[in-house]
C-alpha cells in the first residue's frame, strides 16, 4: 500500500440517458450490488482517508446507497465537465494532503491493484510525475481519446476529433482514470479553462498545463475489460456477465461441480463450500452461505440464506433471507422458507411456507404444510419440536407450538400448541352421499347440452 | 410503398420431412408464432390486395391458421415444382392485375422494407425488368443457386449443379423469392418446361423465358440472415435464437434490465415499458404486457397477461390468460393466476392458485389460498373484496363473495359469502391425544424392526 | 468386431487433487452417469472378456459404482507411474490370453469404433505391431508427449520436457490409451525401468523396449474432442456441454423441437419420440421417456418418469421416480409426482404432491390436493377411480381408495375409502361473525401505532 494518505473522487455525475431509468445509472446492480459499491469495495482495499462521490441528478438515491460508508456525496450542478466535477469535491477534501485517485462510477472493475500501481508509480519515479493516467490498448480504439506516450512518459493526450491521422493509429486509449498529488491538483485545476466545442472544463488538460510547468505525466496500462464504462442496459448485461463469469471460475476451482455453469447465477458475497454440486438454474441472491457437500438442484432460489452442510435445495426451493439450515436438512420442491431456522436433519419436502418458524432436529413437515405467521398486522412465530411430524396440508396458526414428538393428523388447523408426543387432529367429519355424484353428474351434463 | 397494387404468393408446398412432424413445416413457431404468420406480417405491411398461401399437404392446418388473416389457400396437388405452385394461384389472383411477390412461407424473415425495395426495383428502372430477383452474397455459398449478373442486371440464373466452375466461384445467390408484374408472370409460366432430370417446373426459369423476348431481369440484394429457410429442428431454433436475440436488444435499447438476456424469451408480441427489470429465466407466453418499473423475479412464466406498473412478479409465478393486475400487485412464488383481476396494491405471495376471480385494491390473499372455481362442467367465480384479508390454506368454494375487509380465518373452506368487515372460519375443532405419538412411535418402529 | 479375445484396464488411480472431492474423479457425473460408466458402456460394446478397474484412494467408492457391471476392481498402492498400475491388473487377468486396451476413467468419451480401430490395426497389419497408440493432433500440443511417426510406424514416443524443438513442433500427440497383446505386454512391462526424474514407471516405455526388440509400434488417430481428460471441475463442466450438445443435436435431428436447445439438459438415457416440444429450461434426470407429440413446458424436472403420447407436462412440473403417465394427461403447475400412474386422460393442473398412487381415466385433481402417504415409517397407496373429481385444497390419507366416478368435495381430508359415484365431504361448519374484522382491524392499529 502507498504510504502517503490517498482520498478517492468518484465522478458519478452523468445523466445515464441512455438506460432510460428512474435510478440513477451507477446504482444499477451487477451481481446484486451497485456498480457504485461494486468499485467503493476496491476502493476501500487501499484504505482511502476520504471518499468523495460527485453526482449531478439523483443526489438522494446516491446517498442512501452510500450511508454505510463513510464517503461524502457532493453536487456538481450545472455540468461543466470532468475538470469542473472533480473541483466539487475540493471543499470535502479541505485539509486533504495526500495522493487523489480519480475514478469513475460507471467503471466499477477497477481492481485495487491497479490503483495501488498508479499510485506507487506517482510516488516512486524519479521524475515525480505530476499525473499518473490510467491507459488501456484498446481492440478497437474508435472514439477513445489517445495517449502519446515515449516509455510511460506522456507526450500529448489528445481527444479522437482533434487527433492526427498519426495519432489515430495510435491504440493506447485515456480510461480517464488519474492519480494526482493534492497539491499538484487544485491549482492545476484553476488553470483549466473551457474554450472548446463544449464550453466544457476537461479532466485531462491538467497533464498538458503540468506540462508547462516542465513537470512530466505518466500512463500506467491495464486490460481493456477492467476500465469497461456502462452506459446502457446492453452494456449493464455484458459487465454482469463478465461479473458472472469471473465468480463461476472461481467456484469451479475452488470445487464446486457447476452443470451448466452459465446458467447459475452468483452474488457479490456468495459463499460455496469445496464438493457442493450446483445443478443449471440455480439464482443466487445476496447473503448467501452454503457448507461442503451440500447438492443444490436445478431452479432453486436463494438469497439471505446460510445452509449448511450436506443439505439437499430444491428442485424449486426457495431460500429467503433469515433461513438457517443445519446439517443435513432437506428442503424440496415448491417450499418456501423464510426467517425459518431448521435444526440439524430436519425436512421440508413439498408445497410448504414456513416463515417466522424453528424447526427440531429430524423434524418432518409434510406436503402443503403452511406456517401462517401473519395476522395483516404482526408476524408470530411457530415452534416446531424435535421428531415432530406434521401431517400433510395443514395449517399452524402462529404464534403456536408444536412439541417434541407430537403429531399433527394430515389437513389440520392448528390453533393452540400441541403437548411433547401428542397427537393432534383438527378436521371435519368425513361424511358421505352415496349416488350423489352420478346425479349431480347427469344433471350437469343435461344442464351442458342444454347451454349449447 | 408502391403505388401500384400488390399480391403475395407464399409458396408453402414442400413435405417438411426433415422436420419430422405431424405439424405442417410452415405451423412451426418462433417467439410463440407460427413462422408462416410471422411471414404474413411483414406481408401485411405492404397492404396487399390479395395473398395466396399455396399449399400441398396439411391444407387444413394451414387454412386454420390463416384463417383471420383474408389471405386465400390453393392446393398443389401433385408437387411439379415451383413454377407450377406458383400458377396454382392463377385462379386465386384472377382479375389482379398488379404486382405479385412470391414468397415462402419457410423463410419468414423477410422484411417490408426488403418487399418494397424488389417492388420499387420493378417499377423504377428505366429497362422496367420482367423479373426483380432478391439475392444474397452467401459466406458459405453451397449448393445454392448462382446468380449471374452485371450491375444488378441478371446476365443468367444458374443451379449449382449445372454451374461451371466460374459459376460456382459466384457468391450471389438465388434467395428463390421474386417480384414480377401479373401481365408478365402468367403468360411467362405458361411456357417454363420440365425437360429436365426432376422433371420439375422450374420457378426461377421465367427469367431466362424473358431474357428470350429482350425482357431484362434485376437482382435487388439482401442480408443472408434475412432470406435464411427453415428445413429442420435445427434450423428452427437458430430462427428462434435469431428471434430472441433482436427482442432482447430491442428491450435493453428501450430501457429494460435483463440481467442475463440469454436466458429471457419473449414472444412476438410482448410490450415491456421501461424501466422494468427481468431476472434470469423468465418466459413469455403470447399476449403479456408489462408497465413501468415493474420487478419480474427470477423463474416467472407469463402468458395472455396485463402487468401494471411497479408491480413484483415471482420468483415462480405463473400468470396464465386473463390476468390482469394494477398498479404495485404482487404476485409471489409458486403462486398461478388465470382469468384474475387484481387491484392496486392486492397481494398473493405464496402457493396459491387464483382464478376466475376479482381480488379488490390491497385485499392480502394467504400463502396456500385456492379458488375452488370448477366443479367438473362449470367454471364459476370468486369476488375477493377490497382490504379482505384470506388466511392461508383456505378454499374459496366458487361461486363466493368475500366482501370489503372480511377476514377469512386460516384453514376455512369458504362456501357461503362472507359479509363486508365479518370474520368467517369453517375448520375443524382441534382435538389432542396426550402420548398418542410416543406410542404409536414404538408400534411403528417394533412394526419396521419386524418386517426386516 | 475384433475377432481375438478381448481385456480392458481402465486406470483411474489418480488422486483427482483439483477437484477438491470427497469422490472419486472418476464418479463425477457427465450427463447424471458417472464418467467411468460413460466409458464403460462403450467398452461394452467391444463384448470385452474382462474389464479391470485399476483405483488408488476411494476404492470402495468405485466397487460401489461398478457392481452391476462385472467388472473387477484392484488396487494400486503405492503409485508408482502407469506401468505400474497396468502390472496390477496382472493377476486378475490370470489366465487371459488376447489383446488388451489400456484405457482412462478420466478419458471418457473414447468410442467403441475407435477401440475396433485400435484392434484391428493390431491385428490386422503386416507388421503385427507390438503396441498400438491412439494419438491425436492437438490445436494447442502444449505439454503433451509427442509422437514421432512415419506413415503411423511409431519411431518415437518423447516426454515434453524431453523433446528437442524438433520434437515440440510434432503436433502427433500421446493419449496414453493402447491396445497390446498379453503375451507381448506383460514381458515388456517387467522390463519398464523407473530411471527418470520422478522416479515413475512409465506405460509408454514399452513402445522403445518393443523397438528394441525390432517390433513395429503404430499410431492410430482420433479427434482431440474424443480423447478430453478431465481433471477440474471447469473441464467436468466442459464435457457436460460437450455431452449435452451431442443430445441436443441428436433430438433434433429425430424431430424434436427445442426451443432453446442450451438451456435443455438430457441425462445419458433420455428417450425422446419424435414432435415432442420442450420450452426452455427443462431438466432430465435419469431414467425418462417420452412419447410422441408430447409438449412439455418451461421449467419442468423429470426424472424416472414415463410419459405418454399427446401429454402436457408443465410448467413447472416434477415427474419423480415411478411416475408413469398415459396418453393426453395433463400434469400442470407446481405438481410432483412420484411412484404415480396416471391412466389416459387424467389430470393434476395445479400444486398438488400426488405420490404413491394410481389415478382413474380421465379423473380431475383438483388445486392443492395432497396424499398424505407418510405416517413417518410407512408408505401407503392412493387409488382414484376413473372419472373422478377430487376437490381443490383435499387431503387423502393413504391407504384409502376414491371409487371411479365419486366426487370429494373441496378442502376436505379423506381417511375412509369414498364409494363409487358417491359425494364425500369431510370440512368444517362455516361460521361467521359480523364486524368481527372491522373490530380487529382497529384494534391492531391501534396496537400498531402503540408500538412505534
Amino acid at each position: 500500500m502507498s504510504r502517503r494518505p490517498v482520498a478517492a473522487i468518484i465522478l458519478a455525475a452523468g445523466m445515464g440517458t441512455r438506460m432510460k431509468s428512474e435510478t440513477h445509472k451507477v446504482l444499477h446492480p451487477i451481481g446484486g450490488r451497485p456498480m457504485l459499491l461494486h468499485l467503493m469495495a476496491s476502493v476501500d482495499e487501499i484504505a482511502p482517508e476520504r471518499t468523495v462521490v460527485v453526482v449531478g441528478a439523483r443526489r438522494e438515491q446516491v446517498e442512501a446507497a452510500v450511508a454505510d460508508t463513510g464517503a461524502v456525496v457532493v453536487t456538481q450542478e450545472p455540468q461543466l465537465g470532468t475538470a469542473h466535477a472533480v473541483l466539487q469535491a475540493k471543499a470535502a477534501l479541505e485539509g486533504f494532503d495526500g495522493d487523489i485517485l480519480v475514478l469513475y462510477g460507471d467503471v466499477p472493475f477497477i481492481e485495487s491493484a491497479t490503483m495501488r500501481l498508479m499510485l506507487s508509480k506517482l510516488n516512486n519515479e524519479k521524475d515525480t510525475p505530476a499525473v499518473v493516467v490510467l491507459g488501456f490498448r484498446a481492440t478497437d480504439p474508435g472514439a477513445y481519446g489517445r495517449i502519446d506516450a515515449d516509455d510511460g512518459v506522456i507526450r500529448k493526450m489528445v481527444e479522437f476529433k482533434d487527433a492526427s491521422p498519426v495519432e489515430r493509429a495510435i491504440d493506447l486509449c485515456n480510461s480517464g482514470l488519474l492519480a494526482v498529488r493534492s497539491a499538484d491538483l487544485w491549482p492545476l485545476l484553476e488553470r483549466v479553462g473551457n474554450d472548446n466545442a463544449a464550453g466544457e472544463y476537461y479532466l485531462p488538460d491538467i497533464i498538458m498545463l503540468a506540462k508547462e510547468d516542465d513537470r512530466t505525466s505518466r500512463v500506467v496500462e491495464t486490460a481493456e475489460a477492467e476500465v469497461m464504462g456502462i452506459n446502457s442496459r446492453a452494456e449493464l448485461a455484458v459487465a454482469e456477465a463478465r461479473f458472472q463469469t469471473d465468480r463461476r471460475n472461481h467456484f469451479m476451482k475452488e470445487g464446486v461441480t457447476l452443470t451448466d455453469p452459465g446458467s447459475v447465477f452468483f452474488a457479490f458475497d456468495t459463499e460455496i463450500a469445496a464438493d457442493v454440486s450446483i445443478a443449471p438454474n440455480v439464482v443466487f441472491g445476496p447473503g448467501v452461505s452454503v457448507g461442503a457437500g451440500t447438492r443444490i438442484h436445478a431452479f432453486s432460489h436463494l438469497e439471505g440464506a446460510k445452509v449448511g452442510e450436506k443439505a439437499e435445495i430444491g428442485p424449486y426451493a426457495r431460500l429467503r433471507p433469515g433461513t438457517d439450515l443445519a446439517k443435513g436438512v432437506k428442503i424440496g420442491n415448491f417450499v418456501e422458507t423464510k426467517k425459518a431456522v431448521f435444526a440439524e436433519g430436519a425436512k421440508a419436502n413439498h408445497l410448504s411456507y414456513i416463515g417466522d418458524a424453528s424447526v427440531g432436529a429430524k423434524a418432518n413437515i409434510g406436503a402443503g404444510t403452511i406456517t401462517c405467521n401473519y395476522d395483516g398486522f404482526f408476524k408470530y412465530k411457530t415452534e416446531i419440536g424435535a421428531g415432530a411430524f406434521i401431517g400433510s396440508n395443514s395449517a399452524l396458526v402462529a404464534p403456536v407450538k408444536i412439541g417434541d414428538g407430537a403429531i399433527v393428523g394430515a389437513g389440520s388447523v392448528m390453533t393452540k400448541d400441541v403437548e411433547a408426543d401428542a397427537l393432534a387432529v383438527a378436521r371435519g367429519v368425513q361424511d358421505s352421499k352415496p349416488g350423489w355424484a352420478a346425479r349431480f353428474r347427469e344433471a350437469m351434463t343435461a344442464k351442458k347440452k342444454a347451454a349449447k
